[in-house]
């Protein structure tokens, strides 16, 4: 699969870091970040009223000799232990690799795929793993690994047991499911917190479960979705990352609006990837921050 | 206060028509129509595939001498008992009478008479009617009536026969719920069936009763809206006639919210008032048909 | 390539009637209709005061025996001649076919091939065209032949010369230009009135011409957008059948303008296809009626 | 007119920066505002790559004694020489003051004095102009000194002189147009640099001058828009601050469009003069930054 042009290794970073609010964070960071010889090229902050909590994420980049992120990492030690922070250094040169889970139904799929392939998306796509045969060919055709793992109500321990060794295999760091109509088990949600997204199709937290765009037709509402969030063993009341919208009206069945709906799962999930891969989103509770 | 330009008395009409489908409504409506000497300047049906209903909004206008609104439903009844219709005909020269309610957030109601005033919405607004003061020099800065009508939770009973009275005195012939922040009694609601529309500052069904903007920041959703609906006893659960919506971030505190979100419930209270006067809302259950 | 489950033939149409508007022209029509067993199924109308005009669709079923479009039409023929109609009677079980064309950029053709071969875009594909290779794989794997037809300043002649020939071969009803980066010649365009659709990376009539997205970035503008349009002489100046458009800002580059719009290239493109092969759009001068 | 809950003078800042960039802007700018004892509330920064020029946006509080804006500017001047920056302080205690000029129409200015007198927009409206006597009674009732200052193409040159005269006289720092449609001459315009915003109801660049929504009818387009944008010499081609826009179709005539076009250009204006107020906008030449 072709992938986007990379960043030379040890040469562009993202920094997050979340500690209290206090004075002087900024000028202590960046001071560090200057002795490095790292520039700033994009910073955004976050004061948290509500919870006393600042959140910063920036984007550096050297022009001398690359230097590993852990180096820079070390050198933000005492910064870190002063501020009681939470902090990470992230070198852009090394994509995310984000397994994908599929049913079949594959309009998200094929979205994310293309984007991939063409440049567009800057993750890396290990491998795909589906419970149904249909995806087979569309996953190998852009040469990436596919997998069939069947799941019923007896056989999901094993399984999730597949599944992680799956994730293992391909070094995987993240999990998307486009469309994968399983319900994860609490312990596998539990094990990979912050690292699996799902795309759910309606505007959580309106239609939760089976069938939402029935549920949005019955209701007749006049605007469905489809919301991009974290998985947590509550279903679908996980962190939103994302949501996409559209106007619709009564003519509509419900099969209308699932076709319809279709454009804004494919387009709330690539974005919530997108930010995901460039440490972008912040989680914190039930909410998360995302900083465009 | 300003009115609208109105049509002539009997010159134009909108007929709305429901009944079971089946083969050869539109040429026996339109059959009497042409007999009556009526041009359809605008027709909009739904056959509702899954209730087997047909629902018919037809816009006609009279070159010759005016008729009666009564009249023309006259000429039509053979076709109404033969087919099973529930069809009336309204003479567009004849505004719908909106009593307007609001509690203490003008901007709702400061929207709609702005509207009114200066042409731009084709109701009358009778008079307002206030459980607070604070409105009532806006009124009557508009010529509008204002009745401050106090109540607490052992007076409801009072509060609503006052209402009641206010309704008959006026003429009124429907209810708006301009954010009036008092329920209404499951009485006053089945009472008034189809005439009352309320403006809740969600997008229902997300985020009913109380709050909903604080609801919306601590679900961290990443889009707001407000929703207009007729009023049923249960709380929120009225169909909804409009909704409008807009995208938010981790920014934006609940105030921050409730000042973005004053935009879009004017709006989608504005269209559905419109709606309303203009006989374009048909109410099946818990869904509306919304003849744009 | 797997199409979509079509109707069955001869059991439902499109009706599509222009003429200059006067009274009777639906009871006449429905009359017809009646007459031939044919239900209506949904209608839209549109009297355009500005030109006196009136437009009708009509989606018709049929319970009995199939029957010939050209059948109804000659039913019809009366109620034509009387009124002085413009109109056509389609089969819907009979899919449109739109060639496709192509230059370097795939993310439209793309997304039209997963739609028409997930059936859900009611129309049929029978080649693709390019001025270059690189979208070979991609048609072969979904079926569909592929046709190098390079073009100079030079060949231009004999490349739609070679054009005009496959749309024969094929038997192709319409042209869709999924980002063909080519001016067709002013006579090509001639000899196919509303039968060549093209996406258009701008809102026009904003950014005509090349580079939409680097003129809107200069421009400072903070919405983008695509355009699908029928083609004419006049480039970026034909008539509109539809937008799609985004909030941007100052911080994205040509580049990031063109990452979002593609999606909106794509939605807005599919939009035009389906109202196209569902005889949905009708063609007044500068400007579509759309029976959506 | 009742204004919003101001903050403590001398406790709440805007600073501006823009400066070539390089490598320490933020550790200075932020080594400065630590002396100084203020806390960043929030911050923005954009590094524009296809300028070189580095703008930065900071929202600063303080806890102890209260300090003088001119003050801070004074601290920060040794930095300010050093990367050659220009800088402003700006104390948030003192609100901007918006004169408002309209002519006929007066959907936004109603809009803007809602907005202002019930603490919803941080502006002073210290008075209202108009070549008409239409507002008056809207503007005394908000308790605005109201001038009638009649033009003519002759009387141009007067009406100008006048216009300053009473920005003079009230002390404003910036004109907000709010639908007045008389064209300002190019002295003016050039006086008066970033310090007039007007509101044109199109979505610009595409329908400049006279009746943009006649001109968006018979070009058939499926959007419509407003612009808020900052006023010179080349008249609708200002740097844009805001749009706004809505969906149209084919059914709505040119004053359908103007009716829901009016919604849009009072948000755009008000979105407009909000940022404006907060010191969010940067203005570089055709295009703004907007630090939201």
């Amino acid at each position: 699969m072709q992938t986007p042009p990379a960043p030379t290794p040890g040469r562009e970073f993202v920094l997050t870091v979340s500690c209290p609010d206090r004075v002087g964070i900024v000028h202590a960071v960046s001071g560090v970040m200057l002795e490095q010889g790292l520039t700033i090229v994009d910073a955004q902050q976050f004061g948290d009223a509500s919870s006393g909590e600042f959140h910063l994420r920036m984007h550096l980049a050297r022009e001398g000799a690359p230097v590993a992120a852990e180096e820079v990492e070390a050198a933000l030690a005492d910064v870190v232990a002063e501020f009681g922070m939470t902090a990470a250094v992230h070198d852009l040169a090394v994509p995310r690799r984000v397994l994908l889970m599929v049913s079949q139904q594959g309009h998200v799929l094929n979205d994310v795929l293309f984007r991939v392939g063409s440049g567009g998306l800057p993750i890396e796509v290990p491998a795909i793993v589906s419970n149904h045969e249909d995806f087979r060919a569309l996953a190998e055709w852009h040469g990436v690994p596919f997998h069939h793992v069947p799941v019923t109500r007896d056989t999901k321990p094993e399984a999730e047991a597949e599944l992680r060794r799956l994730v293992d295999t391909y070094d995987a760091d993240s999990i998307g499911l486009a469309r994968y109509m399983q319900i994860l088990s609490p312990q596998l949600c539990a094990d990979f917190p912050g690292r699996i997204i799902n795309i759910h199709h309606s505007l959580l937290p309106s239609f939760k479960g089976a069938k939402p765009y029935t549920q949005a037709h019955d209701r007749g509402v006049k605007v469905i979705g489809a919301t991009a969030h974290y998985v947590t063993a509550d279903l679908d009341e996980g962190p939103i990352i994302e949501q996409d919208f559209r106007r619709v009206d009564h003519r509509m069945s419900p099969a209308e609006l699932a076709r319809v709906g279709q454009e804004l799962e494919a387009m709330a999930f690539a974005r919530a990837l997108r930010w995901h891969a460039e440490h972008r989103v912040v989680l914190r509770g039930r909410r998360t921050i995302v900083f465009q």
